[in-house]
């Protein structure tokens, strides 16, 4: 008999199978017994008839613990009431671990408790939603570039040195120097898209930020794309289109997790190129209009983002903020140079920045004067110099957060659900 | 008129396009300059005619250096003498800037200077060639699993206990306790196995370690696959059709660049399950017949695998090794409890280990006395233990390295070229 996942019943109807996996619930009266039986792949019942199986079987199925470990062979029958069309006549069924009592129940639980307990509320239908669409919107993002002639350069974890102040940096002794976790791979593919043109990068970057917010861990996964000969237009072309391509495929692929997390799809089917853009000017000028303070020399708070994110229905890209709140690469605007040539990408229902990115500098001399400026290590940045002494060419890019993306998608308040497990201010474990 | 990538040249065949790029070399008469343009997606030839441009392009084109970035308009014909079946004519011609003389030249080189200047190396076209390669072999590995039915489930960088002594960590701090960068994902593989059925996680892994071998880097990617109810034959039988599937989609999609590294394909070709199996006994038995020395109670070393590796056409799968030098989780024979379930994967010509993994063990009480017996603590096992307590079911996984096996599917003696950024004793920069 074959052992077979639950997400496969649907071609099996009229056969035999093999089913492994936990008790997630049940019912009975004194002749059967409705079994609730979850495989990781789906849920599925399964109906014990008293007589169909031994009587110690048929008592062992009574009194066995939520999660207990069971095999169940049966046969597949269609059913037009399951939520997956199909539940399985019990012929057999077989105990392979009894459970303790499980410590997450029906009832509610605080935050503390489940965080504590991540390693199993991991097996809660919420979070299995939930991780399915994570593991979707990255399968989504590789596809979008590898598809498009990108070619994906991991960048470093380890970096030397500390070039913009060590506050939020994590630090390690290597072998008797520091070095520091990557916050972005950014200045790594620029050295990339030199050699390979259109490169990105995707991986775990770190900020060891003391805030507890909604919005924050330490340990965040990241995208980073970088184009050799890119200007900001195209650039924001490239993020609008990223970002069309990564919705309508979870919208395609992962409805039935959308729908358990109730997630309200009308608003996510409006995310279709090309989104409403503005200047940082007419963004001031926005939120003036709607009585929110805003300055046109300085960067926008999460109020303000807040605000401008709730103005469309689809996202918004904020381009040319001023050039003294952004950071040292960032190439100014020819026809005005208090801007930077940069943009956020801020997603709609409140979410906020998902993207940020922008043109870099080109010109050895203007970033060698900005490095100066900023007063940051020349020495440290000879390499990153050497982009501009051999050949530069204009270039963008930018970098997308995962958790981010995966709470706004997912329609989650907090990103602490957003990653298997979650790093964050007094929070390292399990 | 379109800019084109060289890649796309062979479908604009008899069209005016725009290249944009570096100059990657020349040759020139009086008459005539062939400019080789790369521009990452590849290098074309562009001839210019004097005559076909104005005179003073004709010159500058003639003066220019080695990895000027440049634009070419010209009209695009089939050439049959050609590698990529196509050439430019090039009718216009402008410098986006004009490089300083480059450091990279044709002449032999000292690894130690390419080292130190990788984010221009990556510019040659066997690291060109060697990313492209890593690249597949990600997506492949990506591929194979989200076929199949794995959720990608990231685990944590960030680390609490130091399980197994301190010295091979990296250690930080995390707010004043102390954190270490992961060594593996597999625990927490373990807890997502019984949540979503089977996993995967793939990212970088950290080891401090001093040695200094052709196979060692600080920082390195690791793909884990984790399955419920899988045992050590079904994890054996995964990693052979996981290694088929890498090995054959970067034969299917990457010819020219193994190729350009002239990689012997033929060997390549061999690797097809099923793989040679041997016990560890077996493998004993076939190193003394060798003459090479072996202990049935003793793990391999370097050499010993060597042997082994090259004994065999294909990949071979060693099993069953001493439990007493296996870690804790291994889950032991059951016909021969001094056997660990567990497998290693060799790769063929001499290239060794590039897959570790096996049965986990499941049995709470077996467990606990392994954690007492290694002298681990036990509290920072509880979440661990906990996954034995509710509905524990027999497990499998596998561990592969990346940049091993880039530099076995490559045919590369070291890793360091097997990575964009390479972290190394002694080496943190670029």
């Amino acid at each position: 008999m074959d052992w077979v996942s639950v997400s496969q019943l649907k071609e099996r109807i009229g056969q035999e199978v093999e089913l492994r996996g936990w008790l997630d619930g049940k019912r009975s009266s004194g002749k059967l017994h409705f079994l609730q039986v979850r495989d990781g792949s789906g849920v599925v019942q399964c109906v014990m008839f008293r007589g169909d199986v031994d009587e110690a079987t048929f008592q062992r199925a009574d009194h066995l613990a939520h999660e207990s470990s069971v095999v169940v062979h049966g046969s597949v029958k269609a059913d037009a009431r399951s939520p997956i069309g199909v539940e399985v006549s019990a012929k057999g069924f077989e105990v392979v671990h009894e459970s303790e009592e499980y410590p997450i129940t029906p009832k509610e639980h605080g935050v503390a408790f489940l965080m504590e307990h991540r390693h199993l509320w991991l097996r809660s239908s919420r979070q299995r939603a939930i991780l399915r669409v994570r593991a979707e919107i990255i399968a989504a993002v590789r596809s979008f570039f590898d598809d498009r002639g990108f070619v994906l350069v991991d960048a470093p974890i380890f970096t030397p040195a500390a070039c913009e102040g060590t506050t939020t940096l994590f630090e390690t002794d290597y072998f008797g120097e520091k070095a520091y976790l990557t916050q972005s791979g950014q200045l790594y593919m620029e050295a990339a898209a030199m050699a390979l043109g259109k490169v990105y990068c995707f991986g775990p970057t770190f900020r060891a930020e003391k805030s507890k917010t909604r919005r924050h861990l330490t340990e965040f996964w990241m995208v980073e794309p970088e184009v050799a000969y890119f200007t900001l237009t195209e650039d924001m072309v490239l993020a609008e289109e990223f970002l069309e391509y990564v919705v309508s495929r979870v919208l395609e692929r992962r409805r039935p997790e959308l729908a358990l997390l109730e997630r309200n799809t009308a608003a996510l089917e409006k995310v279709k190129a090309p989104f409403p853009r503005l200047s940082h000017r007419e963004a001031v000028a926005l939120l003036l209009e709607k009585g929110v303070p805003a300055d046109e020399n300085d960067d926008f708070g999460a109020e303000q983002e807040t605000v401008l994110a709730q103005s469309f229905e689809k996202p918004v890209i904020v381009h040319r903020y001023p050039a003294v709140c952004k950071a040292f690469y960032m190439k100014k605007d020819p026809a005005d140079p208090s801007r930077a040539l940069c943009m956020d990408v801020l997603a709609p229902e409140g979410y906020g920045e998902v993207i940020g990115g922008g043109q870099r500098e080109d010109s050895l001399e203007a970033l060698e004067s900005e490095i100066r400026r900023h007063a940051l290590p020349m020495e440290a940045f000879k390499w990153y110099l050497d982009l501009r002494r051999y050949g530069s060419v204009p270039h963008a890019g930018f970098g997308l957060g995962i958790e981010r993306t995966v709470a706004w998608i997912c329609g989650l308040p907090h990103v602490r659900e957003t990653i298997p497990f979650p790093r964050m201010l007094e929070k390292i474990t399990p």
